[in-house]
């Protein structure tokens, strides 16, 4: 225990940059409970086979779907990984593509883990330009697919500017070209549903999305989601097994802590509805707020459209404030980039507003 | 919470099944601290980041490396998945395959993982009959291996029977066709260094190897091991970042759980190598006891080399040993098999054997 007792992690009060979050007390204890508990039982395996058919049901609910597929995954990556791995699967078992290398299609905003996927999957990674808003262009999107063309990916909360594509519209384009829709909302699917946005199950006939309880969901790591409309989708991912009898075969893990799953269902069961509506209204005020005080120094800001604040600081400036332990990032372009979570408080954005006067004085 | 609550797991008095066991306390307590801190701070991060270097270090220990590269996966999964990912990557990168679709050779004996991995990645695997041991057979081994292959694998504690295969006479067949050896030491990793088998990185040149701190390592689930001899079969494994600053690049994963990686350290830092000693002769001993009470009741039984027992038993008796709900489990052949995990103490053993002479009466 030494080691890791002189490694203690820091508090969230200055944590600004993180797409996760503190877990819900609830989610902890819940999680706490099944860490102690053995994985390899079989009957722990039911457990968690149960705990996990609550939480797809009610990421089902969530995302706007009545009779759900999926399982809960290690994170977004891994629920990714899996869509391009199930469309790559189902688009062989049709032996309708051509002699071509098998592409997929997605905007220059969508995650890494696609570039990821694309690689070990040996499908080619067709990236397209967003638009001046960062949304993925529909003329580009409509350009890159093909024929070989076995899945689109449409981000729903994207990482650098919290944007969501036009989901609708791009999966009229994949579904037109017999490819499949898959809407990456690993970050985005717990607030969506308390705004406007397009981008479920309900809104278009997307084919499986990546919705992470681990993120606005406040449930502990790991505790990913992969959903899908139909059951196919997911027996795709299965070796040897045509129907599942458990997910476990579908997973890239394999051994699954039942940690994760229950964190998660805990989590759901506590916050959804009201809770995470109260938590989007609560963060994307302080995203606005934010980004009017940015504006009101003279800074640049994009619109926070989500709880996601993008605006342009001088390296010198970053830097001074890293100085001053503020846990910040930046996009690949440069802007500082701040993630409104659950744990981000009026007070701390305060606190930071005050030493960037300072260090910019 | 109220779902979470009504599906309590069972304790671990008569789960004889399992692979994986309870976390030992100080890896559990300090899992439980670091499944309160944020996977997504930088610092905490970096916290990971550190203790992961310590986790690597120590199982490079274990397993005969004195510089040691790797990561801790989500579990055994994920480790040969990357192991069979970074051997195609490897080889991709020579260029000296012919036009043959890449292949990786495995005995029969290969964890369901190996199909996962050459499904996925779009390799051929090539499964070669065991011996009358359940040892690969070397004869096959050599007439599967061929200029396109890229990946012999070898078990270090295979799963229905605890068998090591011949790991340096595999080595050499790999070695000498231009492929990577990988060795699954998943299970059998934290006991075989208190054992006169050849399995390691110091008994032979092998590559890589998995090696699970949440097996015998009494790590909480996830808590898997990747290990390399070399830098570059990690680097392989990163998708436009030849060189790492981060292992996270590397992972399937992404996001990875701190829990998983302060488990490990705490684990191995208690347990390293004398607790894991104890382990060993007190699990074995049980193993070898078990073994001769089932020959002493006229109950075929294969050596116990490692503390697993594989035993013929009509479906009969098995199913009502269930019913008295012990968990137990049956190779593909329908034999019993009994893993002497930590958890399993001799008690429940000579519990299992009054069930035993009771249903056969």
């Amino acid at each position: 225990m030494q080691r890791v007792r002189q490694r203690q992690p820091q508090d969230f009060d200055r944590v600004l940059s993180s797409m996760c979050t503190k877990p819900h007390p609830r989610a902890h204890e819940a999680a706490v409970e099944f860490l102690a508990t053995n994985p390899g039982d079989p009957a722990t395996y039911q457990t968690v086979a149960d705990l996990e058919a609550d939480a797809i049901d009610q990421l089902g609910d969530i995302a706007g779907l009545d009779t759900a597929f999926g399982y809960i995954a290690s994170g977004g990556t891994e629920a990714n990984i899996q869509a391009v791995h199930a469309a790559r699967n189902l688009a062989d078992g049709t032996d309708t593509a051509g002699s071509g290398m098998p592409n997929i299609v997605a905007p220059t905003s969508v995650h890494f883990s696609v570039t990821k996927a694309a690689e070990m999957l040996g499908v080619e990674l067709r990236t397209v330009p967003v638009d001046d808003d960062y949304r993925a262009d529909l003329d580009a999107v409509s350009a890159a697919v093909d024929d070989e063309t076995q899945l689109v990916i449409g981000v729903a909360g994207s990482t650098e500017y919290g944007r969501v594509d036009p989901i609708p519209a791009m999966t009229e384009l994949a579904h037109d070209a017999d490819a499949n829709m898959h809407v990456d909302a690993s970050w985005g699917g717990f607030i969506l549903p308390f705004t406007d946005y397009e981008w479920s199950f309900a809104d278009a006939p997307i084919d499986s999305m990546a919705i992470d309880p681990h993120k606005f969901g406040q449930a502990p790591v790991p505790a990913g989601g992969l959903l899908a409309r139909e059951r196919e989708t997911v027996d795709a991912l299965a070796v040897d097994t045509p129907y599942l009898e458990t997910t476990s075969q579908a997973t890239l893990t394999g051994t699954r802590s039942g940690a994760g799953v229950a964190g998660a269902v805990a989590a759901m069961d506590e916050l959804w509805p009201a809770g995470y509506r109260q938590q989007y209204r609560d963060q994307q005020a302080n995203a606005d707020f934010l980004a009017e005080e940015f504006a009101d120094r003279g800074i640049d800001v994009a619109e926070p459209t989500l709880p996601l604040v993008t605006a342009s600081l001088s390296p010198a400036t970053f830097e001074a404030l890293r100085d001053e332990e503020w846990r910040i990032a930046r996009t690949a372009d440069g802007d500082l980039r701040i993630v409104c979570m659950p744990h981000v408080r009026r007070a701390s954005l305060e606190a930071f507003l005050a030493d960037l006067d300072r260090v910019r004085a």
